[in-house]
């Protein structure tokens, strides 16, 4: 719904570029970049091409396309609708091969066996080497030939990053605010596996860093000052305004998740229902249960049976805290924050009012 | 003796820079930088600034440094003995975080136990959470924070590179050259992996150009261009005579390291003996051995039996076929071929000195 209030007002708007356009636009670049490099590897040898044609499959297997859009509205609110999109297209397109790098070794990292609905990079792999016969372990050639495609991705981000022509000072903004992306991905990544790992030494504040790592900096924040710096010399203002509704939204975005993690419908996010619960995966709202009801353990061994329903964390007895209303709250009040962010900056009014969708979209989705 | 030879030969020349102080530099550009990502990340988290320095003491555990000795070499060849080095050594000392980043995937890839007489990354990290009493399988940990240390690393080499001062155009020739040194770093990870559970498939020449992809283009013959490159306005005569250089003394080094994966006294190489024969690793010589007597079995249930020493392949079997002899032939023909090409450049007489030894001491080391 959010979506196609946003998509009728884009439609009114004159010259600027609609979702679905961009994102065809972000596809068609990311297709012919991928098919240059697949012919570059398949001449070399043909196991190379192969392998480059699984990730190629990877990178064009859908989703959301979040980072682009962030980063192309961050720079629209800049520009204005008048500048042409073509010359940072490769940039926005690199922050999607980014993404299939952060994806593919998240996945090997949690054992994952599906995203979005296919199998993972490493069960793909696995699954090549055991129908091939291959010697050795099939599993154990999926995780390092995945971990060999997620850092092809991050590479190839690099080279399609450089063919966005830039001058000196605009190219070391950009790079600078994507490799401070980078490694608060990786942050946020470490600190996530360290929590799960942890539980009983872990805070709400913390699980809210690592919100800020690893949802609001890598998808939101620094996207926006990306696709601003890409605009050219930067306006400190709309640069610190873009940051502090970046912080706003990734959080709520990631309390919206945590949520879903427990009551959502897995026919809708696509994730078994209960995974967090099973993981025991210390999420802000699962800490903010705990803190209310202290006597509620946090760690698999009193997690929900599933063949009775009993256990110290059930989504009823988390319910009963409190805690799911109350996170419910800081989503609404970030949200809130966020748009008010934005009602004076002096930026673009299409983008003014698409990451206000966006704000609103990112947390009040189902998936 | 090479080194000794080459270290008296540099003292005698004015204004150089002699190895050990270029090492010391590289050294220390790399320890004042991961000292300042220490306490950036520090004071994001605790536990952040544990992994980076548990990192840093990785950078810095040793090794060769023969990423940054070729670049310099490189460099050195076009600009001469005059240029002041402190500009270049951000990008020197930023091959060596990328090497890290390799040599930590690939120690998860092969799940070694020790690299540089040191535990591995992974071992390393699983091992803090076992100490830690920390829930969870610890191996799986290791393994988790490996994945992400060697991704810090290969950002963490953006981040330095983006260091030295460089025009636009310079910096976009330096990066293709690293970028591509990237892709085909990945490429041989790739096709190593892939001819270790495929060895019936693999030829000679398949394992030739794994040697080239990942020893001839990552050590020597990338490095030595993006060297190049960062001297200025690239000279393709120079360009073109370090790239066929690189090929043969990267192929030869590979050829030796096939040789003491059979031959060698794990008290130098500090790597068991046997290792390859054991993995049915589908090396050149291997190959070739088996080329000249086919009745020989490659794959891990024909090699040595390490009880009794039977089995088809054995050190002594792979000598009598006459293989090792042949290596040493095309070790010696790649370094002659090699010197030959150094002869007649228009190249820094100290470069080209240097660039001689180091083809030769490549090739006749013992480890």
């Amino acid at each position: 719904m959010a979506n196609d209030t946003l998509e009728g007002k884009l439609r009114r708007v004159p010259r600027q570029v609609s979702r679905p356009t961009l994102l065809d636009a972000v596809e068609g670049t990311l297709a012919d970049f991928l098919a240059a490099q697949i012919a570059a590897l398949e001449a070399i040898d043909p196991a190379l091409g192969g392998m480059a044609r699984t990730t190629r499959d990877l990178v064009l297997a859908g989703g959301k396309r979040l980072r682009p859009t962030f980063a192309y509205w961050g720079w629209r609110g800049a520009t204005g609708p008048g500048e042409p999109l073509d010359p940072v297209l490769p940039a926005l397109a690199a922050l999607e091969l980014m993404h299939t790098f952060a994806l593919v070794h998240d996945d090997v990292m949690d054992e994952s066996a599906t995203r979005r609905g296919r199998p993972t990079a490493h069960r793909l792999f696995a699954g090549q080497h055991a129908r091939a016969g291959r010697l050795g372990d099939s599993g154990r050639f999926g995780t390092t030939a995945a971990i060999l495609v997620g850092d092809l991705c991050l590479v190839w981000a690099d080279q399609l990053l450089a063919r966005t022509p830039l001058s000196t000072a605009t190219l070391f903004s950009v790079r600078s605010r994507y490799d401070r992306m980078r490694v608060e991905a990786v942050a946020g990544q470490y600190l996530d596996v360290l929590g799960e790992s942890s539980p009983q030494e872990w805070s709400a504040e913390r699980a809210l860093l690592v919100a800020r790592l690893k949802t609001a900096s890598y998808t939101v924040q620094r996207p926006l000052q990306f696709g601003l710096a890409l605009a050219g010399p930067v306006d400190s203002d709309i640069d610190d305004a873009y940051c502090r509704y970046g912080q706003l939204v990734g959080e709520a975005f990631q309390l919206r998740d945590d949520l879903l993690g427990v009551y959502g419908d897995p026919a809708v996010t696509g994730k078994p229902a209960g995974d967090d619960l099973r993981a025991g995966k210390p999420t802000t709202l699962l800490l903010l249960a705990r803190q209310l009801a202290p006597e509620l353990a946090l760690d698999p061994a009193g997690a929900v049976n599933p063949a009775d329903g009993s256990g110290g964390l059930t989504p009823r007895s988390i319910t009963e805290t409190g805690a799911p209303d109350r996170v419910e709250q800081m989503i609404q009040e970030r949200v809130a924050a966020a748009v008010a962010i934005l009602a004076d900056l002096p930026i673009d009014g299409d983008a003014r009012t698409a990451l206000i969708e966006l704000a609103v979209r990112a947390t009040q989705r189902a998936a």
